[in-house]
C-alpha cells in the first residue's frame, strides 16, 4: 500500500507511485494524454537537453543569488540525467500540450524530488528543491522547451547527423578512387548512353553528400539561437536582466558548441523557423539518399537478369533457395529512411506553419520529427558505408561487356567518316543484333584495325 | 479616348476597359492582387460550372418571382459562356480572396453588362441585369464558390479523368491479354527470382488502374453534394425555402449528373473534405501510375546494356545519334504528373486544413489543384496508352534468354533431388558463370533429358 | 558463460543470447541494421498480425499434410505473442529489408524455439518445429509481410481508430443536441457575419466526423484482401492450390473480419495502393480534426481577451499565477497529431509509388506510418472527447452580447425599410460605437419597440 | 492552304503551321503530349534562360571557330526572344521528355528558322543556320536544359523574389517602429497572458522575413553552377576543353550574375539538389507568411465579434450590407500561397529524388514549380504589403481596454502582496467578473492609488 504517495500541485493533490521521481503535474499528464502509447514517448535527447538547460540555469541563478546548495543538488541530478540514469522517470508522451509544459514540469519535477532524495528529504515535500521556484526560477515552458529544442537538434546533429554522412563521404571518397579508371556505359533516360568511368559516376554520389553535409552546416548559425530567457511571451518578464546572456554562454560550455542567446525571443517563441530549415537540408539529404543508394541497387541488380555492373556484399541470407540472390537490403533501408524524411519534413512544415500570436504550439510534434530524421539519416548512413558502400565490388567483365557492346560508341567515328556513315553502321548492328565492329567492318566502311583504333571507350570521357 | 467606361461598386467608381463586361469588382480585384500573371488565372472550369450555376439559379428564381425576361437573357449569357465564348473577360486569379467572391461577382458582372448590351442597354447602368440583385439572386459567394468548385470537378471527373483512366485500362488490358503465355524471369529488390508470365505481370498493372477507378467512384457521392442555398453562413438566411433543393436539381437536369443538395450547408461552407477526399483517390493514382510507368520503362531499358524485355514504341528522335535509343518520354511525362499530383495532394490538404469558423477561405487554391490534378491524369493516360502502352512489343529473344539462363529456376527441382543437391548445382552454375543445365550434368546429378523435364518455367506459374 | 548459445541459417552460425526465442536471422539483423535503436522497433500490432498468420497458417497446413503435434505446437506459440507476453523476443527495428524477411524470420524462429522449448527440445536445433519447412511452409516473406500488414492495419482500424471516432462523433452530438437552441454571431474571413446556433456550428462537425467514419469504412473492402499464397512472386509457386482461399478463411474466423484472398496476388505484392488508400481518408480526418480543434479553442480564447464563447475544461494547471487561464491543450495534441498525420501520408505515398516489378520494398516504413496514424487519431479522438468536448460549457453571457452588438443583424431589416436605409443604420452605428438599435433610433427611422420586433437573430437562421 | 510548311527531323517530314517558327520536333511534340492544354506550357522565364544560354553559346562556338555571320544571326534571334517577342513560337507543355529535350529542340528550331528568315533563307531548310549544328553546338538537352532551369531560377529569384521579400521586410520595418510604444496583451496557447508593445509583435514577423531573405540567399551559390559542357552525360564529349569555364563566365557577363561552371557535371545531370534545396528556403518562407498573415488577420477580426486590435485597409467591397466588414484578403491570398508552395514543395522533393543514373528526367517539373513558388511569394509579398500592411491602423481603444482587462496584470503584484495573495485577487475578479483593481480594492488588500503605482502593463516589458 506504500507504493503510491501524494503529490500535489496547484490543481490539487493526485496519488503518484511511489518509485517515480515525478510529481503531480507528469501524473495528471499520463491520465489527460493517453495518446499513443510507449512508443510516443517524449525523445531522450529533449530530456538531455532539458537537463543540461537546468543545470545551466541553475548556475546562473546561483550568481543571481540562488542558494549555492540548492543549485548543487539541481546540478547533481541534472548530471544524472544527463548520464541517461533517471530515463524511466520521463513517461510522457509527444501528444500533450504544445507548448511542452507537461515536459518542462517533468523535468522541474524529477530534479526537484532526487533532490529532496539526495539530501535526505521527503519527496512531494518541494523542500529543500521546489520545482518551480528554483528548477525552473526565470524560466517558463514557453522559452525552455524550445531552448531545450534547439540543444537536443544541435547536439544530435553534431554527435550522430554529421558523423554519419562523413562516415558515408569517406566510403564513397575510396570508392570513387577506386574506380576511378575503370569505363562503363553511360545511362540516360535509362537507355544506353556514351560512356563515363564508374570513378565519374561515384563522383556524382560524393558531390551531393558534400554539398549535404554543407547544408546542414549551413543551417547551424540559426540553430545556435537559445530562446531562454524570454520568458511567457518573449519580453523575459520576471528574469533578469543579463539572464538570457549568461545561460546562453553556460550552455555554450557546458556542450562545447557555440550557443548564443536568440535576438528575438519573440520569433523564438512563435515560430520555429529554423528547426523547419534545417529539415529542408534534411529532405536534400532524402533526396540524395534515394538517388544514391536506388542507383546502387539497380547497378547491382541480378546476377543474371539484371545489370549486374556491381557486386553488393551480402549481408544476410538474401534467400535459402538461391546462390547469388543478394537483396540491396542496405539500400532498402536507406530508401525506407528517405521515404520517412519526406514524411517527417512535411509533419514540420505543417507544425511550422501554424503558430498564433506569441507561441507556437506545435513545438513537441516539431522536434519529434526533426530528431528522428537526424537520427535516421546518421544511422543509416552508417549502416550502408560500413554494411554495403564498403564492400562493393566492380564487375569488370559485365561492365566491359556492355560497353563494348553498346551502339553509343559509334559517336566516335563522327569526326572521322561523318555522320551520316556513323549512322548507317550502328543501324546496321542494332538490326542484325551484332558488333559495331562487324557491322563496320561487314558494311565495308572501316577495317577491323581502323575501328579498334578509333572507336576506344577510354577516349570519350571528356571534352577535347 | 472612349476605350473605357465607368463602373461602380459599393466602393465608388472605377475605370473599366470599354471592350470588357466584366465591371467594378472585377476591375478593382486585378489591381489588388497583381499574383502571378496570366498563367495564374482561375481555371476555366471554374467558370463554366458558375455559368450552369447562374443559369440554373436563374431558373429557380423565376419560380420564386424573378422576371422572366431577366432570367431569359441571365440563361442566354450563361449558355455563352458555357460555349466558352467569353473566357477574356475573366481575367482574375486564384491568389486572391481566399473565398472566391471576387471570380463570383466576375461572373456576376459579365452577365449583367452581356445582358444588358444583348437588351440594348447601357453597360454599367446595372439595367435592366442587376449584377447583385438578379444574377447573384439567392446566393452568396460563401455558397456558389463551393457550388461551383464541386459542378467544375464533377464534370472533370466525369468527362475527363475517368476516360482516360478507362482508356489506359482497356490499353493494359490488351496487353494483359496479348503476354498472357509469354513466361518471363520474376524479380524481387531487383534480383532475379522465380518466374512468371508477362500477361501476370500487366495483370498487376490493370488491377491497380481498375481499383483507382473504383476509388474515384467512391468519392463521388458526397461530390454531389451542393452548397448552393446555404448563402452567407450555411443558415440560407435570405434565401427562400425550397431554393437549395431546386436548384441542386436544376444543375442535376443541366450536367446529367446526380447532384442533390448538401446534407449539412455549414460543412459545405467552412471545409471541403469531399474535395481533399477526392485528392487522396488522385494520390493514389499517382502512386499507381508512378509504379507502372516505372516498370515498363525499366523493363524497355537498354537497347544493349538494360533489361531490354520491351520495345517502347519510338516517337520521336531519341537522339540524333544512335538508331535503337528511343527514350522512354511517355513515361516520364506520367511519372512528371505523378510528382504534381503528389505536391498538390499536399497543397489541397494544407488548404482544407485551414478552415476558419463558418468559412474556409482557401477555395481556389484547392479547386484550382484538383482540377489540375484530374485533368493531367486523365490527360496523360491517354498519351501514355496511345503514344506507348498500345505499342508495346515483347522482345522474346531476350524475355526467353533470361528465364532461360535465371539460376532461380533451380527451385523446380526441390522435390525431385532435395534442396540441398539443388542448392549445390546453383551455385555450381554460378561460380562457373555456367547454366544450371550444364552445372547438374557436369555434377552428375541429372542428366540433360531429365533436366529438361523437371525444369520448366511454365510449369513454375502457380500453386499445385 | 552460457548466456549465449549458437544459432544457424544458410549464412553460417552465430551466437544468440540464450534467453531469447530469435535465431540466426534476427541475430545477424540487429548487427546489419543498428538504425534508430529501441524507439524504432517493428510495431506491435504487426507482431501480433504476424503470430495469427502463422496460426492460421499451420492449421491450413495441417489439412495438407502438416503433423499434427507441429501444428499446434505453432498454435501454441502463436496465442502467446498474440497474447502479448514474447514482446522481448523482437528487436528489429524497422529500417531493415523493404520486404520485412527479418521480422518473418524473427517470427519464425521464435515460434520454432519456443515450440522447441515447450516440447522439450534442443533451442536451435530446429527440430521438431523448424522456423523455415514448418512455421513458413507455403509461404514467403513477400507474401506473409504484405498479409500481416492488412491483419494489423484491419485490426486496429476495427479496434482503435472506428471506436475512437465514434466516441468523438457521440461527444459531439450531444453538444450539437445541448447548443441547438443557443443563437450566436457567425464569423466569415474571420470576421463577424449573420447568426446562427451554436448547434447548426457543432452540426458542421458532427457531419465532418460521420463522413469520416464513412470514408475509413469504404477502403476497407481492399484491406480485407490477404496476399497470402502468393509466394515469392504472385504466382503462389511452392504453395497448394486453396491455400490462398482457406489461409484467409481461417484468418478471418480468426479475427472475426472478412478476409478473403486477394484477387490479383501481383498485385498484392508489388504496391499497397490499399494502404495509400486507407491513408488518405485518415488524411482527411487530420483536415477535420484540424478545423474541429481550432475552431474550439479559437473559441474558447481568451478569458477577456479572445472570443470567449465557449469555456473549455480544465484538466491540469493552466498556469501558477492566473485563475481562468485554461490552455486549450487537448486541441493542441489533437492538432499535433493531425500535422503528423499529414506527415505520414506523403511517406506512405512516397514509400507506395516507389515499388519496382514485382515487390515492393517500402513495407515497414509503410505500415508503420499507416499504423502510427491510425493509433493517434484514435487515442486523440477519445482523449478529445473525454477531457475536451464532453466538458465544453457555453458563456451565454458573451455569446448573446456579440449576438446582439453585431452590425450583421441590420440585415433583417432590407426587406423592411429598404438597402439603403439600413446600411445607414449599420454605418451610424459603427461610426458611432453604438448599437444598431440606438442608430435606429436616433436617425428616426424605427421606434425601440419596432426594432426589436423586427431585428431577432433567432429570425435569421434559415430560409424564408 | 499555303499556311502549312514541311518540316524535318531524324524522324522524317512533318507539317509545320507557317507562320510559327518552330520545327518537326516541336510540332512532334504537340502531338505527343497533348496534356493539360494552354495553361500547362513551359514558363516564359525557362525560354528566355535558354535564349540567354544560346546567345552565350553562339558566342563561345565563334571563339572556336563558329561562323560569325552565324553566331551574329544566333544572338539577334536571342536578343529578340529575351525581349519576350516570340513567346507565340514556343507551345510545348511542362508534360514532355523528362529532359527538357523538346523545349531545348524548340529553342533551336526557333532561332535557326527565325535566323534563316532574317537572312532571307527559306525556313526548314536549315540553311544558314542550323538548328542542330549551329544553334545547339558543343550542347546536349541533357546539360542546356538543368543550365536554362539555374538561369531562370536565379533571375527570378534576384529579380522577383528577393525584391518582393525586401518590400515587406521594409513595410513590417516600418510598423514595428511606428507601433514600438503600443502596449497591449499578449497571447499564447491563444489565451490571455502577458504584455507586450505591439512593436515587438510585429518585431517577430520582421526576424522571420529577415531570416528568410538570408536563407534564400544561402542557396544562391550552388545555383550559380551551371551543368552547361557536361554534354550527353557529364563527361563533355563532344565539347571543348574551356568551353564551360568560356560559357558560365559568358552568361554571368549577360546576366550580371556570378554563375561559374558546375564543379561536377555528373551531379548537375543527374541530380537537381541545388533546386530543392532552394525549395526548401522558400518552405521556409511559406511558414513565415502563414503565421504572419494569420496572426494579422485574427488581430483584425471583427470589427465587433473579434479581437479587433488591428484596423486592416478596405479595398474592396466586403460586404453589400455592413459598414465595417473589411475581409482580410490580402491575408487570404498570401496564406493561399503558402500553402501553395508547400505542395510544391513536394512535388520539387518526390521529382528531386527520383534521378536515375546519369540523368534525372523530373526536370521540367522541378523548374515548373521552383518558378511557380518564386514568383507567387515575390509578387504576393508585394501586393501584401502595398495593400494590407502599410495601411494596418491599431485600434488603441480596443488595445488599451484588453491589456487593462486582462486578469494576467496580477503577475506584477506577487513581489509587492505574495502570490498567494495575489493570486486570490485574480479568482475574485474571474469569478465576479470585475477588474483587477476593483478585485483588489474590495478584498482590502491594495488602495487603488496603490494598485495603480504597482500594476502598470508597461512596466511588463522586460527583464529587471
Amino acid at each position: 500500500m506504500a507504493s503510491f504517495r501524494a503529490e500535489t500541485d496547484s490543481f490539487g493533490e493526485i496519488q503518484v507511485p511511489a518509485n517515480k521521481y515525478y510529481g503531480a503535474n507528469t501524473a495528471r499528464s499520463i491520465i489527460n494524454f493517453n495518446i499513443g502509447g510507449p512508443s510516443e514517448r517524449m525523445p531522450l535527447p529533449i530530456i538531455k537537453a532539458f537537463a543540461i538547460l537546468k543545470k545551466c540555469a541553475a548556475r546562473v541563478n546561483q550568481e543571481y543569488g540562488l542558494d549555492s546548495t540548492i543549485a548543487d543538488l539541481i546540478v547533481k541530478v541534472a548530471d544524472e540525467i544527463i548520464a541517461g540514469q533517471l530515463w524511466d522517470h520521463f513517461p510522457l508522451v509527444v501528444w500533450q500540450t504544445g507548448s511542452g509544459t507537461q515536459t518542462n514540469m517533468n523535468i522541474n519535477e524529477v530534479i526537484s524530488n532526487r533532490a529532496i532524495e539526495l539530501s535526505g528529504g521527503t519527496m512531494g515535500s518541494k523542500q529543500p528543491v521546489h520545482p518551480n521556484d528554483h528548477v525552473n526560477m526565470s524560466q517558463s515552458s514557453n522559452d525552455t522547451f524550445p531552448t531545450a529544442m534547439h540543444i537536443a537538434v544541435v547536439l544530435e546533429v553534431q554527435e550522430r547527423l554529421l558523423p554519419g554522412l562523413k562516415v558515408l563521404l569517406k566510403s564513397l571518397e575510396t570508392k570513387k578512387q577506386e574506380f576511378k579508371d575503370i569505363v562503363k556505359i553511360g545511362r540516360t533516360h535509362l537507355q544506353d548512353a556514351t560512356p563515363l568511368t564508374l570513378g565519374q559516376e561515384f563522383s556524382s554520389f560524393v558531390h551531393q553528400i558534400e554539398n549535404g553535409i554543407e547544408r546542414v552546416n549551413a543551417t547551424l548559425p540559426r540553430l545556435y539561437h537559445l530562446a531562454a530567457g524570454g520568458t511567457a511571451v518573449g519580453t523575459g518578464l520576471n528574469s533578469r536582466i543579463g539572464f538570457a546572456e549568461k545561460v546562453a554562454a553556460k550552455i555554450a560550455e557546458e556542450t562545447g558548441y557555440p550557443f548564443v542567446t536568440a535576438p528575438n525571443k519573440f520569433e523564438a517563441l512563435s515560430a520555429h523557423d529554423a528547426l523547419v530549415e534545417l529539415h529542408g537540408s534534411l529532405n536534400v539529404l532524402a533526396c540524395s539518399l534515394m538517388k544514391i543508394a536506388n542507383d546502387i541497387r539497380h547497378l547491382g541488380s541480378g546476377p543474371r537478369c539484371g545489370i549486374g555492373e556491381l557486386s553488393l556484399p551480402e549481408n544476410e541470407a538474401g534467400s535459402s533457395i538461391m546462390p547469388g540472390k543478394v537483396n540491396p537490403t542496405q539500400c532498402e533501408a536507406v530508401t525506407m529512411v528517405a521515404a520517412q524524411v519526406m514524411g517527417n519534413h512535411v509533419a514540420v512544415t505543417v507544425g511550422g506553419s501554424n503558430g498564433h500570436f506569441q507561441l507556437n504550439v506545435f513545438k513537441p510534434v516539431i522536434v519529434t520529427n526533426v530528431l528522428q530524421s537526424v537520427r535516421l539519416i546518421g544511422d543509416s548512413c552508417v549502416s550502408f558505408s560500413k554494411n554495403c558502400v564498403d564492400g562493393i565490388i566492380p564487375n569488370t567483365e559485365k561492365i566491359n561487356r556492355f560497353v563494348n557492346e553498346s551502339l553509343m560508341l559509334v559517336t566516335a567515328l563522327n569526326p572521322h567518316i561523318g555522320y551520316d556513315r556513323a549512322a548507317k553502321i550502328a543501324k546496321h548492328a542494332h538490326t542484325t543484333g551484332s558488333t559495331l565492329k562487324m557491322a563496320a567492318v561487314s558494311l565495308q566502311m572501316l577495317t577491323e584495325e581502323e575501328f579498334d583504333i578509333k572507336v576506344q571507350p577510354k577516349d570519350m570521357l571528356g571534352p577535347k
